[in-house]
């Protein structure tokens, strides 16, 4: 059994990453004075929003395989508690290494919890397909690779924290979705009982729909810095995500031939309109561009949900367990658009829009580039023999990982 | 069967209704200059308060029902997204028209939130019998019809935006009430099947109902204007409601010949504190009153949950799904009682006092009648053939409006 | 049949509880005067937090057994909403009284809170033992304990309120578990049915840990007064409990012969590192001791999960349904270990340090002593005939207080 191997592997392998990340802490890293530390708390109920949407939005939204709730739900957070860690520390050396030292505030780990929310975004697309110790592989490369690509877009294109840190959508979802391509493929007869969803566990999965969508306004302006522009990027979601809720669940019934609603574009589309207006949610000055954006959003994402999985995924071979190429990489992808409309529309055909609109581009393929680089090599890693995978017999299945004392009947 | 006409009407009416919206916010709207913003972002923990307590809070509510979980809180999120976009566009019209120019801020969208919840209050009266496109409708004629009855009491009481706001229990419930007498009764005996509660829907409605337990001291206070009276605010809502959730458990019990305790009065009478508090909770000036209102609030709020379904609703023909006259409509007029009381003591029997108390006699009635009004012509306009209602056999059932991709049994 | 009796008895105490503390804050409180209070809402946001984790996070966390969720999450809303209103008055009369008045602000009702929190905590060693009047008992007699232990800690060891708060983890798990250790234990055969976990209620236990994960550090340093030293706190928490969520997850696989998590482990060790790091939190001056800490917090209570129900517990013959013992009580003495030996460390072996040491090891010893004692006091109290004890038949059984309208199958 690949799951008696984890007796001492998993031990082992975070004995040696936290041992690793504390002599790193030890060497490298201390608070911030107290002197300027007297502002910084004014943040904490932004971290906390945040931070309910890591551990409880992004966990119960990937609830709703009937045998598979335990792992997508404590994984998550055994994902991101590892993951910030290592954030913190490539975020300290990458970004803010002066004089030996990495200064740890509240502003670092909202940083480090948002750039780890690339990995709970991509486990969605491998979400029971892979063990405990290949979700640790893959968090350090995820992790590496997203820091390494908001290095570049800050360096290379002059983007702020903002502009680089809202490509996480498109990057985690390419990454996660090239990472699920490399792996084995379910076996389809064994794999469609399992991944079937309950009423209950839909119902799971809607109160994590919930609270990223109450909380999706924070996400998307924690970062900017003036409070001026902070309140528009507030506004500016709230209304692209009460289209797409609207959106979402209005045509989703069109795509069904009784006019039923899908529960499963519900929990996609509804989230669209915050994805989508994340590039441009400081730029849009007046509420209609961002109700727009939602509503065009919601509908992307809902066409995605409706034919990605049974075209295209069929043809590459592709399976996205919970399908966060519609979730977040169409709507990504469409507010990276925007985003270039936005600066031609703004700047007309000058010539330092001309030379704008290059970046722009750039902006745009390089998260998507570095996030399928990244899956492909990260995913041709996890196929490594060495990992123990489950097999895809055991697919979607909670009881190989976990200790069921009294087995009950049903979910 | 009604539900297949949705496929092409739903996304219609969405479709004809959002660009309305678009237009008149392009036409109408426009963000508060920078200069002034500086100061507003400081009530966004307040309005994400009050955002849980509407995504969440009443949503889950309302999701007791064994065969209605989905639609409870897929379609609450529907209404308060879609209302919530028209309550701002009348409250701007309303009562901050100035120049040709609604602007739009966070205080702004905290009183179209409010506002909205009266129909998600609303709708826990008609739960289960109406389809998205009536409830589509409902939304549109509550939300004006609130928005109505707050203007009235604002222009022609004399009040201010909190009194007016507080009213909300007592207009959304007997809204609701009125709707839910207009529309045909459910079969008996098809129904008593489909009402039928499991231990897991109502541990997802104790969930919706402690977030609103928790919150409800920001929604008590939100829109009081001065800190310190903010402050007691805060204190007697809490007094308020420790005191009802005691009451709740514990008489719950004396109505049952075996001293059991019913979950569904525990839902009911533990808000019932903070409901009755709410008219007066910047005018109480120590703890004690709050704890006495908070002790019978509970009372009525579970004697009217234990003898009105049997009794009263039988007799005039009404089925109110979540209780609502209970749980919103008793407590709420109970409050409005105890307010005109205040009042009188405050001033004894002097001419002032002699002159207010028609005033808080019509602050007490006029949402009363506002609701029964606005509700009778709503439930008049959802009877119409037009809407495609579900048939009362298919009454409080996910699977007419749901698409259940792999049907499981039981909940 | 022990459930009749709660129809008078349970509204009676009730009456006459409300009643006393009705009539006690009639005569000895008032609100904080108008121009103290512009600063006070300031702590608002961190008392909802604190409220989030009691209301819901130690609500869900003792919902895991199958046939008592019901009770598990009201119950601890009644002995919070109970709890409180006497922890304030104790609160006001021990600490704060002063010519004659206790005055309410939102820190009277954090502390409060807080110092009620040591009745959930316990009540997790007593689940499904005890019925809602001994509850009552429990809490009148716990609150009561807490309030001194808290009070000789700071009159006699001259320490601070977050210093003798912070005790409570100690203080409550050791009350609860002689509490348990004195009432009758279940009967085996009956019980491990009655007990059985089913994956949909262990999810609602992961979401109460969860929501206490997320919270943490605003409990720990919600009672810090210098700004410094309280943004210290959050960061110490945090990082314990990033590691310890890390550790609990892979430590777990290695208790298990084949090498699988146990969810219980989980619930019980993710927590550890916020429970140990709770005494020194604003001592610790950089990132890795306190993940230090969290590393061994969490391993130890892992090893307590494993060995304590099997050994330990059946040896003195204890049944601690939560386990509440390795939840809260090791992680704690941990906690207090290390306090200890930061004293040492930090002023070498001076004379003050010597002269303190006698006070740390007063601190550590302090909260277990007062724990034992009164939880025996309070065990030998509720095994009295007078409260009509649930037999241990009828133990972890919500049908023995609450009424099931229509009865469903299963969970």
């Amino acid at each position: 059994m690949g799951s008696k191997s984890l007796r001492i592997s998993l031990p082992l392998w975070t004995l040696i990453l936290e041992t690793a990340f504390i002599v790193v802490f030890f060497f490298f890293t201390s608070y911030e004075a107290p002197l300027k530390k007297l502002e910084l708390l004014k943040k904490y109920p932004g971290f906390q929003d945040i931070n309910v949407m890591a551990v409880l939005g992004l966990a119960f939204l990937k609830a709703s395989l009937r045998r598979y709730t335990w792992s997508s739900v404590a994984f998550n957070l055994f994902t991101l508690a590892l993951g910030v860690q290592l954030a913190i520390i490539l975020d300290g050396f990458l970004f803010s290494f002066s004089s030996g030292r990495i200064i740890i505030n509240i502003h670092r780990i909202i940083l480090g919890t948002m750039t780890t929310m690339s990995v709970l975004i991509s486990s969605g697309a491998v979400l029971g397909k892979v063990n405990l110790i290949q979700l640790i592989v893959m968090t350090l490369l995820e992790v590496t690779a997203f820091q390494g690509t908001k290095k570049l877009i800050q360096d290379f294109l002059n983007m702020d924290e903002h502009e680089s840190m809202m490509q996480i959508h498109v990057f985690g979802a390419y990454f996660g979705v090239t990472v699920a391509w490399c792996l084995p493929q379910p076996r389809l007869h064994a794999a469609k009982d399992k991944e079937r969803r309950t009423p209950t566990s839909c119902l799971f999965t809607t109160l994590g729909t919930l609270f990223l969508w109450i909380f999706w306004p924070t996400f998307n302006s924690a970062l900017i810095k003036y409070p001026y522009e902070k309140e528009t990027a507030v506004y500016n979601t709230y209304y692209a995500l009460a289209v797409s809720a609207v959106v979402a669940m209005s045509f989703s019934a069109a795509t069904h031939s009784d006019g039923k609603i899908s529960m499963e574009h519900v929990h996609r589309a509804t989230l669209a309109g915050g994805v989508a207006v994340g590039v441009t949610t400081n730029l849009i000055q007046s509420p209609w561009p961002a109700m727009v954006l939602g509503f065009f959003a919601g509908i992307i994402s809902i066409v995605g949900a409706k034919f990605l999985p049974g075209c295209f995924n069929e043809i590459i071979g592709l399976h996205d367990t919970c399908d966060v190429h519609s979730t977040f990489g169409l709507p990504g992808l469409l507010g990276g658009l925007i985003y270039i409309l936005l600066i031609i529309i703004k700047g007309g055909w000058t010539n330092l829009v001309v030379f704008q609109i290059p970046i722009s581009v750039g902006y745009l393929c390089l998260p998507m580039a570095m996030g399928l680089a990244g899956g492909l090599l990260t995913g041709l890693i996890l196929n490594l023999n060495l990992w123990k995978a489950p097999s895809a017999d055991k697919y979607f299945d909670d009881q190989a990982f976990w200790e069921f004392p009294h087995l009950a009947v049903g979910f």
